[in-house]
C-alpha cells in the first residue's frame, strides 16, 4: 500500500534544518508544500509543475530540476508519494527558483476527471436564505472546462444578466478510491486550495429545468488556486477564515468551521456513488453574502475585481471582463 | 483551417475499388468507418484504436499497422482529419485484422472532458409523462467515470432500489469550438454511437435537492458503444429506429425523428455555455418506455440483460450484476 501523503515525518526529522527554514518562511507548522502549475513567460502553453516558496514568493521549477518529473499536477498526483517526492527534492535543492515576475501561475489542477460541487453547505448560508440545514450533501458539478487560473479573468457571458460570486474552500483528491470510510477519507486528500464557484443565477435557478449545471459551468466560472497546499501544511482546514471581496469591499466573511459536511464526510459520501481519482477537485460550498440574496440583488459587471481569500491557503484575484 | 470530417471525397473518388468494397461489406452509403477502442485478450489494460469491419466483424488494429498512431480515440480525434487518416490507412492495408474472439471492445471514448446529457428530448417521452415539450434543451451531466464498455456489466449499487434503463443516441465531438452556429454544427461532430443513460430514479427524482447528477453518475451508469460510427457513414441520424430490450422484451421502441432538439441544435446550444473539445460525448435523450413510468414501475434487478439498439449504429448489451 502507498503511504498516505502525510507520512513524511522520518524524512523531515532527519532534515530538520530544511524543515525549520521552511516553517519560518511560511509560518506553517507542517512539512507541507504549496504546489503550483505555471508557465514561464515567453513559454506560454507549456505547463510546468512548481513549488511556491510562500504565497507570492519564488517558484521552484520542478521540471527544470528533474526533466523526468511529471509536468502536470494530475500526473504528479497519480504517482502518489513518489510524485510528491519530485517536488520535495526540487525544493530541497535550493536551485531553479524562478522569480514571480517570470512566471504565470495556472490553476493548480487542469483537466481533472471531475469537479464535484456541494450546495448549501454552510450553516450561515442556509440561514441567509431561510433554507433548512440539509441532512445529506447536495452534489452538483461543473465541467472541467470551467476551470481558470488564480489571476485570470472571469468572462461575463452575454447569455446571463445575473453572474454572482461564491468563495469556497476546494480540496483535491490524491488517491484513487471507492466506498471510502469517513475515518480513512483524509488520506485520499492531497491538499486544499481556493475556488470561486461563479454562478449565473438566472440559469441556475430559473432555467434549464432547475438543473444547476449550465448556470455553474460557463467557461471561466471556476477560478482556482493559487496553490495546492498539501494536507500536512494545513493545521485544521475546518477552522480557516474565508472571505470574498468585490472591488475591495468585503461581501462574504465566515469561517470554514461553519461547513455542515466537512472534508472527510464529503469524500466518503461522493465515493459511495463514483470512484474518485487523483486530481478530482471538490468545491465545498460557500458562506453567506452572495449577491443574489442581497436586497436588492447585486451581480457582477464588467470591470469588477473579485478576490477570494482563505487563511493559510491564499488569495485568488479575478477581474470580470 | 482543418477540413471537416466529411471531406474525404477526392480520396475516395480516386480509390473507388476500396470504397465499393467497403460499402458492400457494410451496407453503408458513405465512406465512413466504425472506429473502436479495444484491448487484445492477454493484453488487458492496454487501450488500442481499431476499425471494426462491420458490426461484430473483425477489428483492424490501427496501432499495430502504425505504431506512431494515437492509442486512444480522444487523442486520435484531437488530430482532426490527420487522426482519421491513421484509421483509413490501416483499414485500406487489409492487414492487422484481429478476429473478434481475440479482442475486447471498450467504450469508443474513455475519459472525455465532458459527458453532456439532454433530458426530455423525445416528443413521445414527454407525452408519456404528461410533461410539456421543452422550449429549450434541458442539460445535465454524468462524470466520465460512469462510462463503461458496450458489453460490460451494469453494477447495481446498494444505494438505489430504482435503477432504470434509457436507450439514447450519443454523438462525439471531433473539433474544438465555442459559440458554434447551428448551420456549422455538424462539422464539429465526429460521429454517432449508442448509449444507455442508466438512471437511479430515487436519487434523480427524490433526493440530492432534485439535482439529477448523483442518480445519473454511479460507476457503470453509461454503457457506450460498440463503435464510433463516423458522421459520413450515417445517412440521416434523425431517422433511425431506436430500441431497448430487457431480457429480450422490447421496452422502448421509437425513432430518432422524435427528437425535439437534434444534433446540430444541441451542439449550438451547449457551445453557448462551454467550449466543446474533441472526445466530448453527448447523450441526446431517451424515447418512452422507461421503467419508472410503467404502471406499476419496473426497475432493473441482478441478472437482467439490457440491450440498446440503434439502426446503422449497432447494439450494446449489458448484464446487470
Amino acid at each position: 500500500m502507498r503511504l498516505p501523503f502525510g507520512s513524511f515525518c522520518i524524512l523531515h526529522t532527519l532534515n530538520s534544518h530544511r524543515r525549520t527554514t521552511r516553517v519560518q518562511r511560511r509560518g506553517l507548522s507542517g512539512a507541507g508544500m504549496r504546489l503550483v502549475q505555471f508557465c514561464r513567460h515567453g513559454d506560454e502553453g507549456k505547463i510546468r509543475v512548481g513549488v511556491e516558496l510562500g504565497e507570492g514568493l519564488g517558484v521552484v521549477d520542478v521540471n527544470a530540476f528533474d526533466p523526468s518529473a511529471p509536468s502536470t499536477m494530475r500526473e504528479l498526483l497519480e504517482l502518489g508519494d513518489d510524485g510528491l517526492e519530485y517536488a520535495r527534492r526540487a525544493e530541497a535543492s535550493g536551485q531553479f527558483v524562478l522569480e514571480r515576475a517570470h512566471v504565470q501561475l495556472l490553476s493548480p489542477v487542469l483537466a481533472p476527471e471531475k469537479v464535484v460541487c456541494v450546495g448549501m453547505n454552510y450553516q450561515d448560508h442556509c440561514l441567509e436564505q431561510n433554507a433548512p440545514i440539509p441532512k445529506e450533501p447536495i452534489i452538483f458539478s461543473k465541467f472541467p472546462s470551467a476551470i481558470t487560473g488564480p489571476y485570470d479573468d472571469i468572462i461575463l457571458p452575454s447569455e446571463s444578466q445575473e453572474v454572482d460570486w461564491e468563495v469556497e474552500m476546494a480540496f483535491v483528491i490524491g488517491r484513487r478510491g471507492k466506498h471510502i470510510k469517513e475515518e480513512d477519507a483524509l488520506s485520499y486528500v492531497a491538499g486544499y486550495t481556493v475556488a470561486n464557484d461563479v454562478s449565473a443565477r438566472d440559469w441556475q435557478m430559473k432555467k434549464n429545468g432547475k438543473q444547476w449545471l449550465l448556470g455553474k459551468t460557463f467557461d471561466s466560472f471556476c477560478p482556482l488556486g493559487p496553490a495546492l497546499v498539501t494536507r500536512d501544511a494545513v493545521e485544521d482546514p475546518h477552522n480557516l477564515n474565508i472571505r470574498c471581496l468585490v472591488n475591495g469591499d468585503t461581501v462574504q466573511s465566515s469561517n470554514t468551521t461553519q461547513m455542515i459536511f466537512k472534508t472527510a464526510a464529503l469524500v466518503a459520501w461522493v465515493s459511495k456513488f463514483v470512484t474518485l481519482t487523483p486530481g478530482d477537485v471538490f468545491l465545498t460550498g460557500t458562506p453567506p453574502g452572495v449577491g443574489v440574496f442581497k436586497n436588492p440583488p447585486v451581480f457582477l459587471k464588467r470591470g469588477d475585481v473579485v478576490e477570494c481569500q482563505i487563511e493559510q491557503l491564499g488569495s485568488i484575484v479575478n477581474k470580470v471582463v
